[in-house]
């Protein structure tokens, strides 16, 4: 063989391996690759001739400030491949920033050595002002937009809420095992810990639940709690404060009491010594995460009690050292034969103003679980006197894991902006959960991480998007999906117009994409059992009713849908009047949440003139064609990017396509058992019998709480 | 604060962090840094002037030829910082290379461009020279010995077993999860499958057995064997044939037969039309390993049957492919009242003759359980007509798992080394098993894998050690444990001599340290139960006799060890007259062995003077003064090796201190409570009393299959 057509098959060859791969994702955004602009660094090397950090008296010893210079100092050094001077003001100003403790703002003072300034009123603010400035630089922003660039969070505590068990698996989680590493700690640090809080600042998260909501005591115990303590000694200086889940049922559990009953003094008594406890290992320590009396996690109710005596309880234990508590409202009961939809609102709002102030109620988006799309929680605006913590789940269990490309910013917003009409017009989800409806001092969000140990972080390099929007809108409700995903795509695959532009589009599509080919038109609920990675809409038998599909979309002959309406549940009647009126009248309610709130008849007619049946079957066939579009946007960009991601993300869309037709046919046939009327033209017929795919059976699906 | 100050307190933090880390052991000990010596660097330049291969007419165009000169290219690049001329002789020698299928012979032609060439007998030769050349540099050979340099491996098939379930937990390992990502494939194929061949190539191996012994009937489905495929793919290209264990009662669980009867004839039919199925899939499958009627596996006992039947009725489908069985002798009956030791050798030596020409029984290195040190299994040397494949376990099971260094190459020389006396003197262990004994032409060996998905590979950074020694021993038994520790550690480090003399003598101390700590003088089975990372020795109920450690250490008053001799289970007569005599006699026995064999009084003087009981004493102790030493060592070599590997290092050493002074704090108290007698001068006193050790429990230690 020549050497020149050797060379030939090892061009291909050699673009498909490298023993040191470049891009393996693990640096999430936060690359700092060169500017590749060479106007824009070198304006940029001209501006940053030194950065100085303008911090009160006393602040500028702290391992946050250092770490701030630090990160700035990596930061600065990839982005204009130089080191740059960083240093404090000689003099403090001292002159508050607007916004309290996190908030910083950034001047630019021009001169024959220019400088830029980051102002923070406390140490932790430096850190987002240096992670601000990183962001204008990795985002190709103008340099004049440095001088009075300014932030402030609207919300106080903005936590990821970690399923992961002390095992290592991780509840719904499909990016590899757990980050912390239980059994090798204390002693041994990982440090992909300091990684993990560096990408926590540097989208402005503040907290971390570290376990499982179906929790474990086993954490509580005093070889745990120093594993604990290694963990947060790591975040602290990144301003990331750790919290726990805490099992109700500890005091029985590891405590040795006969009972865990919220008001018997020796229980209080027990709990208030563990938190004493806690905080000796943990300084700073943020408080306890609690589900309780929810899928069979034990709680106060198994004393006759209220969700309120048990907050409280906790609540109690944690005031004197400023932790909190967060209580789940995620509950539906066995016994209660209403509507799941109604339940938590039934069981919460009675209890408005009975919690302790140091209790957030934590509110899932919407009323039944994390589907692709769900209209609001109506206790989101119902409970005044209690600070309600909204939970988003950036994990996908329900659209897609690791797998299926979802950017759920979209999806986040379409919650928080909408109207409660709680105090009148404008009384968004946001405003309610910031604090400015029904001035509540303190706030709370959280969002179910998507992270695991696998070398890109979350699986999907895509799906980093998702951890990334999480933070910027737990920091600031008002940003757009549009600029999140924007910046972004130009932090993690650069300033390529032609890669952002596609990239964006994709990402602000995808999650529409998989409404449609999964649960359009307000299905819901009619995933496979025990994974819920594939349609189930057949599933008419499992552990409890509301828990199969056939309790959910109600199709028969007639129609399809869940009739909340007077007619039917009345859970509209738990919204504001304004909101009860528009989504209970089949006529207005947005189509999006149509087979949501009614029950429609096959043959009626949508705002496009087609038949309910049609457009149902269109819908399923657009989120297909969706997916198959991005395959051919994502195979321009090949060349623009690095070979290993885009290969990565072009074999995720190849089984995204795959699973998203299955979902189509299995969803089609099986309805159309009911509406026994033939596809539209468009649509593409299965090539198998429905009998296929209610027999298929995935298995050993990664974050399925059966191989826990 | 001033910036000079700042300055100084951030060079402590910026050693601690950096958000790209450029070693995190991912790229094990195929990093190709380049040469430091500039002399060494230029001669290697010049005698390396063009890369030529010298293979057969029609091997030149295969992919795995593209593989050879890809990784020598990418390997040159970074070592010489240029990129090599390479490609084929224009004119093949077609000399034949002595060796076989795997050899490669590499000849250095000086001249005006001077040239290597790398000639082989098949394209996977190639893949064997050109490492074997990139190792040369790696380890700063001097360039003369390129000239000549030839290698053929002594065993044909050299295997890794990954215990990995479909589940994605890996039975005994602690280095993460699984590398195979079942659920994603064959979709998505990750890069690491690249990786991880190009590591077994690049010492030798040449197989792969993806799931666990323990095994699990679906993997030989469908959806799963295309899973497999597209490993097989992957894996082809580096000459890594994948096996698969087989679940005997697969007939039943996945083919819907009432029985799964080796001598029913629809058995046989089904085990046939699956293995033909399984080659359209992977069409260079190897075979099969099973684990049958052993530790609760369905087998042919079940009917009735010999493991040689089980055995021929899948060789039988598989002889038609070129597949083989590989049968593991790790059996031990429910019933039997006999010693364990003796329970494989009683169950295989009669079936000697009986197996078909393509089964392999697989014997562990000892007849217990991969202890710290076992005398060799005297199956070896006792079943002449059957090839016998070793099973050595590379992971950690009861040397420390993933946290403790132990470099198991002198545990695994030991054994290889060991003389049968089967065929006379010289009859070694070795020797049986490469078939010159017995004249067998097929040969195999296994090692159980220490690999997970951490970013490093093998959690401990040392561990990677074993991987490679592993490969290397297998290619070449006769190397030596100190050539192997040598090269591992300038592959990996560097070729610093001062940190090479440290860090190779740290390894090739560290097997006997760790069993000093722990199971000295030939205690054995002493460990915890479930997880086997701690000690044990009070365990005295489990599911059976023999799974507890009093049923091995039998220490009372008068002293402590498992009589095998003719007074005790005779197990001694399992082997050859020359060897039962060594270890029958206790004045003769190696004390190494003394407790194996041995129940040997407290007082007894040993060959140090000391009596039994001290001398075990101060050999718990200097097991923990050994790693006390590595600390020392460890700490002296900070700065000469990136940070993030030192620290690493550092972290588990101190772990591994505390570890074993656990270990030797335990069981001294635990032995003292028969023997009656004091500490001997130096041992230091345990600080907790016994029921501190007896009562401590470790929760949820990976690999422990109780969290499968």
């Amino acid at each position: 063989m020549k050497f020149a057509v050797l060379a030939r098959c090892l061009l291909l060859f050699l673009a498909a391996t490298a023993i040191a791969r470049a891009e393996d994702g693990y640096r999430l955004w936060l690359r700092y690759e060169p500017v590749a602009d060479e106007a824009l660094r070198a304006a940029y090397t001209q501006a940053l001739g030194r950065v100085s950090f303008d911090l009160p008296e006393g602040m500028a010893w702290s391992p946050t400030l250092i770490t701030a210079v630090s990160e700035l100092q990596t930061g600065l050094s990839g982005l204009l491949g130089r080191k740059v001077v960083i240093d404090t003001v000689a003099e403090s100003l001292a002159q508050p920033v607007p916004g309290g403790d996190d908030a910083y703002s950034i001047r630019l003072e021009q001169g024959s050595v220019s400088r830029v300034v980051i102002a923070a009123n406390r140490d932790v603010g430096a850190i987002y002002g240096a992670f601000a400035l990183l962001r204008q630089l990795q985002t190709a922003r103008p340099v004049a937009e440095l001088d009075g660039l300014a932030g402030a969070p609207r919300i106080k505590r903005r936590l990821l809420n970690h399923w992961d068990n002390l095992t290592g698996t991780v509840e719904r989680g499909q990016a590899g095992h757990s980050l912390w590493k239980w059994f090798e700690l204390p002693e041994v640090v990982d440090p992909r810990y300091v990684d993990y809080a560096r990408a926590c600042a540097s989208v402005g998260l503040n907290g971390t639940v570290l376990n499982n909501v179906n929790a474990n005591a086993t954490i509580l115990t005093e070889p745990y709690l120093r594993k604990v303590a290694a963990l947060a000694n790591v975040f602290r200086s990144y301003g990331v404060r750790v919290y726990l889940t805490a099992r109700f049922s500890a005091p029985k559990e590891i405590g040795g009491l006969p009972t865990a009953d919220p008001l018997d003094p020796a229980v209080a008594a027990w709990w208030k010594d563990k938190v004493d406890e806690i905080y000796r290992h943990v300084p700073d320590f943020g408080g306890f995460l609690v589900k309780a009396n929810s899928e069979g996690q034990p709680g106060p109710q198994d004393y006759g009690r209220t969700h309120a005596a048990g907050a409280n309880l906790l609540a109690g234990a944690l005031a004197p050292h400023g932790g909190v508590v967060i209580w789940r409202a995620f509950v539906y009961s066995h016994e209660a034969p209403d509507d799941r939809h109604k339940q938590a609102y039934s069981e919460f709002t009675p209890l408005d103003g009975s919690f302790r102030p140091n209790v957030f109620v934590q509110v899932k988006n919407g009323a039944i679980d994390f589907m692709p799309r769900e209209p609001f929680h109506p206790l989101f605006g119902a409970m005044p006197r209690t600070p309600l913590a909204p939970e988003l789940q950036i994990a996908q269990e329900y659209l897609g894991g690791a797998l299926q490309l979802a950017f759920l910013a979209p999806m986040w917003k379409e919650t928080l902006d909408s109207d409660t009409f709680c105090a009148g017009a404008g009384s968004t989800v946001a405003r309610v959960v910031d604090g400015s409806v029904d001035q509540h001092a303190d706030s709370c969000i959280a969002g179910v991480a998507n992270t695991g140990d696998v070398r890109n972080w979350t699986g999907h390099p895509l799906a980093a998007a998702n951890w990334y929007a999480f933070g910027r809108l737990a920091w600031d409700h008002s940003l757009s999906s549009e600029t999140i995903a924007d910046e972004w795509t130009r932090m993690t695959f650069g300033n390529d117009a032609t890669v952002v532009t596609p990239v964006s589009a994709m990402l602000l599509a995808s999650r529409e994409t998989v409404v449609n080919y999964s649960m359009p038109l307000g299905l819901h609920h009619i995933m496979a059992e025990g994974h819920h990675y594939g349609p189930g809409p057949w599933v008419a038998k499992s552990g409890r009713p509301d828990w199969t599909s056939v309790y959910y979309h109600r199709a028969d002959e007639r129609g399809v849908g869940f009739d909340r309406t007077a007619a039917g549940s009345n859970a509209v009647a738990q919204y504001r009047p304004e909101v009860a009126q528009l989504f209970g009248d089949p006529a207005r309610c947005p189509e999006k949440y149509l087979l949501w709130f009614h029950h429609v008849p096959w043959d009626r007619p949508l705002a496009s003139g087609r038949t309910l049946w049609d457009e149902l079957a269109l819908r399923y066939q657009s989120g297909v064609e969706g997916v198959r579009g991005w395959r051919q946007a994502w195979a321009a960009v090949a060349g623009r990017i690095d070979h290993e991601r885009h290969a990565h993300v072009e074999q995720l869309l190849r089984r995204q396509e795959k699973d998203a037709a299955f979902w189509r046919d299995g969803c089609l046939l099986y309805f159309q058992t009911f509406a026994k009327r033939p596809l539209p033209a468009g649509v593409e017929p299965a090539t198998q019998p429905l009998d296929y795919f209610v027999n298929f059976r995935l298995q050993y699906v990664p974050g399925d709480p059966a191989m826990r």
